[in-house]
């Protein structure tokens, strides 16, 4: 097994083991039972570059902007496609620029074109960040289904913008954008983006090989004449690829014992020698992993 | 006059202007008497992989620390070294690695082998974050000369971690780390880092060369056999560079009326079509902008 992205940051000091049991202790050792599979339909398998970057989708939120990606990752619809546009400290844009030859490719069959605006819900099975600090956009954070989400204080939850989350680029109006030009978090949690820009998934692997691409030189970090952006070879969902390059992924399940221990140690880092005197939803979450052959 | 890494965020919709005002429209406009010079005595320049990264020490907090660093810069300690560990969504960490060749390489006069730790002290001048929400590790979020700072209950002040902030790495001690080793967050600010880590400095220019550096694929990120680090040319301070390679920056005053309005509307983002729900302190900072010739 091999951990995601949102296992993999460590001590800074190189030299010494730390002294208290790091939060990344409770991912090697929690059971089984503590694991939950993320189903393969909710899985996004998009290659740039010759790299793999596996997307699952957020169904639960803007359902409907959900849906349209997975049709759209069925037809191959963006086959050919570029990431045109990396702001740094900000995000990854791509899909067909405007103007761009396949611009005016027709979107598969069932694809809405302008979904409503969905940008929040009530709330259901919400988890609340154990040992959690104030959120600085909402009443409290926490999660439901593995995502991280923001509570309100009308009682809705909405998903919360974190490094690789996946957000629908639009128009100046919340009730345009289709999903066919997506833009993944690439630096701070752009939390005003919450409520906002709807939140169709997340980037579990592979983050890597859009954190990396070249920033834009053209206006709004476009990627200017002369500037190669990176060729989307293909978009598929998961159970479309053959059964060899298929690939399993499993979350830790939030009211498990192995979260509250990896939240509250998360929470307090005594291993770095000083305590912590917080923790904001961003820096955790929900450990993600992929099960290695 | 362009605009560094904290102003570059823009809209995510590409196909229409904002309806409403955006913040980075006061950057244009603020008067002269909005700005500051950065004295060019607390600019560091850093030659990476053929690009210029420039890093503003901060000499309020950690002054030892920050002291070594110049040293080290002044006498060219850091000429051939290299940035040998990217974790992604983490630090990018430079310096020479243990075993290295010039690992044992002399630090030059002055060079404090480990300053104590020196992670926080009384506030002065701070300036609360206007239109701030609660801060999830502190009781207040601010600025002190320019510098994102947290408030504790104590009364102390600590400077905080965001995208681009340079800490000193160390081992499991709190009171070890001369500066010699570096590290530039570049993803999530990291802030559990705060009053574990001393803040030396920030990125003001340039940090793009760094957070797209390859990921280490060793062990936590370190650069495995057979990946090339970037190189590190030469690292100096601003005003030992001959006059024509002289780069000026200014930041903007706390507490001028340009950065309220600049604060207000990065708070609210009414140009996103709703209203943002809050404001943290590493998404609101003091704009810096390098004045060209």
């Amino acid at each position: 097994m091999s951990f995601s992205i949102f296992a993999i940051a460590a001590s800074v000091a190189l030299q010494e083991a730390p002294a208290v049991r790091s939060p990344y202790a409770v991912l090697d050792e929690a059971p089984e039972s503590a694991w939950t599979t993320i189903p393969a339909g909710e899985l996004v398998v998009m290659m740039v570059g010759g790299e793999r970057v596996v997307i699952q989708l957020n169904t639960a939120f803007a359902p409907t902007h959900a849906a349209n990606v997975e049709r759209l990752a069925r037809a191959g619809y963006w086959d050919g496609a570029s990431v045109y546009r990396v702001v740094d400290n900000f995000v990854a844009q791509w899909g067909f620029r405007e103007g761009e030859e396949y611009n005016s490719r027709p979107a598969p069959d069932g694809v809405v074109d302008n979904p409503p605006a969905d940008f929040s819900r009530p709330g259901s099975a919400v988890t609340i960040m154990p040992h959690g600090s104030p959120d600085p956009f909402s009443q409290l954070a926490g999660y439901e289904n593995g995502w991280p989400v923001a509570l309100h204080a009308d009682g809705s939850v909405s998903p919360v913008y974190c490094y690789g989350t996946v957000g629908v680029a639009r128009e100046g109006d919340p009730d345009t954008g289709s999903g066919d030009t997506l833009f993944a978090a690439i630096g701070t949690p752009p939390r005003r983006l919450d409520r906002n820009f709807a939140v169709v998934g997340r980037v579990i692997d592979g983050i890597e090989h859009l954190s990396t691409l070249p920033r834009g030189s053209g206006a709004m970090s476009v990627y200017a004449e002369g500037q190669s952006p990176a060729t989307i070879a293909t978009v598929r969902m998961m159970d479309q690829l053959p059964e060899g390059e298929q690939e399993k992924f499993v979350m830790m399940t939030e009211g498990s014992a192995s979260f509250a221990e990896y939240a509250y140690l998360q929470r307090h880092r005594l291993d770095y020698g000083r305590g912590t005197s917080g923790a904001d939803i961003c820096s955790v979450q929900v450990p993600i992993k992929k099960l290695e052959d």
